[in-house]
């Protein structure tokens, strides 16, 4: 079911998203001592991955729930993936974003049509307003990362990447909600030949890693990370999904991170965002493990603020 | 002949270069009002251009020019072509350098394995000990762009992207030293179909465009721009191609410079250096002219000091 699920979703987004260049870099592979190809979501429309799922998310609605939007709350990029999504359907995305979120985040959800609420800077107050909204306007509310349209609509990075490159020992990808990760390891599993699914997670946001090891999602005990797309906690739709098919998560610590993101800058020449880093540090962090394998990356996004790089 | 020596030079250096992919941005087609392709030589080997002209150059030696080296002055990225694509083969690089370059094109160059020798910074210093390497070590001079093998391998750029895309109206290449938009200029003449090659350049370097008024060599009366790899001059073996076969020359403003790089930094994703945004900034500038056009773009390189961002 996953898998028909997949194919379709794929099929009926392609139109509205970018098949994103994959990129290798032989200095790279040499300073890893493996294999690595880069699926560039930061090429992807809007400039992360999370416009495929925000896209099957709106297309799976009926015409009724359209006439009523969407909501979500975000601060990130899925905020601007959904309000992109949906005007592409022609309808509103209510976005729900805390007092304090950065100027350039609301200015870019105010240019893909999305219509900012802002919210007191808290959990309590991000869902007393996106209560608020359903209730006057009756729009569907789609979670960024803990809703099983979204978590097919990430899948298609992999799919696609695996299409092309059939033979990956394994894929790594950051983890933040778990939407990616749980798509990508869907993908690996249907579509993949043996190929493992590995997550990268900043030892300050280990919430993934912990709640694979205790068996239940655990909550975030620091969010302290530069990886700011990664702060966010497993769901209860991707979480099962993640234990069934995730090969394991690989912490590292912030100057990995920064480490992996100048690399990427440096040497390939794109520009990608901390959180993208991730999954190269990670594999970097444990060479011996990636030794001579043939490995995927998924790189996540590419929404930076160039008055704040880190090197 | 021309056209022989491009397929040849083509054919000989393919070993040793990328094939650099072709990006396209559905926003930048916007704002522009044309249909815009980059041929994004910031992925090249090296990170520029650069690494066409200088392999074909040392593929041409004799073994017996090879047992000696090459030297060449340049404290940009032929430097480091010019020592990478001598490293490939084999033999020594000798770089010849101002004493004020700056310590991280040195370390580059060291990277690729050129022997740095470093000058006065003034033209006759950069001669005499040019002259002085020679006569000890009877190494081959390159010069960075004035020299028809050079002049070939950068018009390589453009052959492939003709090749993928056949029906471009307009090829525009900034102008330093004039080898890319001679190379351009010939590969446009002999497998483009009537498509046009046009130049940008900084006013505040603009000796192309007035060498193209005058009828002869101009030098620069200013050189004081960020895009560092277009403050020199054009020379004799460039300068007949270039009157021949360019249609013309845009100057571009300095913060229209800026502005074209952060375009394409923030909206497609990719890293160049200020020398390669003066070809789009040139579109920007004149878009009347090349209004509902098929206009290919080289991204000449990616090569940036990450403590020098201009916004």
């Amino acid at each position: 079911m996953h898998r028909e699920e997949l194919l379709n979703c794929h099929n009926r987004i392609k139109p509205y998203i970018h098949n994103t260049p994959v990129l290798s870099s032989t200095l790279l592979d040499e300073i890893s001592g493996t294999s690595l190809v880069f699926k560039c979501e930061n090429f992807q429309k809007m400039g992360a991955y999370k416009m495929r799922g925000a896209t099957n998310a709106v297309l799976q609605l009926s015409d009724k729930q359209k006439n009523h939007g969407v909501v979500t709350h975000s601060s990130g990029n899925f905020a601007q993936a959904l309000s992109l999504a949906a005007k592409n359907s022609g309808i509103d995305a209510h976005i729900v974003m805390p007092s304090n979120a950065p100027k350039v985040k609301m200015n870019a959800v105010k240019t893909y049509g999305g219509i900012i609420h802002i919210s007191e800077p808290n959990l309590k107050g991000r869902e007393a307003l996106s209560k608020t909204i359903i209730e006057e306007t009756q729009a569907t509310f789609i979670h960024p990362s803990n809703d099983l349209n979204v978590i097919y609509g990430q899948g298609t990075a992999a799919m696609e990447l695996l299409k092309t490159h059939p033979d990956l020992d394994v894929i790594v990808v950051p983890v933040g909600g778990g939407g990616l990760i749980a798509g990508t390891a869907l993908a690996a599993h249907y579509f993949g030949h043996n190929c493992k699914v590995i997550g990268g997670e900043p030892f300050e946001a280990d919430d993934a890693y912990r709640s694979l090891k205790s068996g239940k999602i655990e909550s975030n005990t620091s969010s302290n990370t530069i990886a700011d797309g990664l702060r966010t906690v497993l769901g209860d739709k991707n979480f099962p999904i993640i234990q069934k098919h995730v090969d394991r998560i690989i912490r590292v610590e912030e100057t990995e991170i920064i480490n992996a993101m100048k690399l990427i800058w440096e040497r390939m020449k794109i520009i990608v965002e901390p959180s993208s880093a991730v999954a190269l540090a990670a594999v970097l962090r444990k060479k011996d493990m990636f030794n001579k394998r043939k490995v995927g990356i998924v790189i996540s996004g590419g929404n930076v603020d160039f008055t704040k790089i880190p090197f």
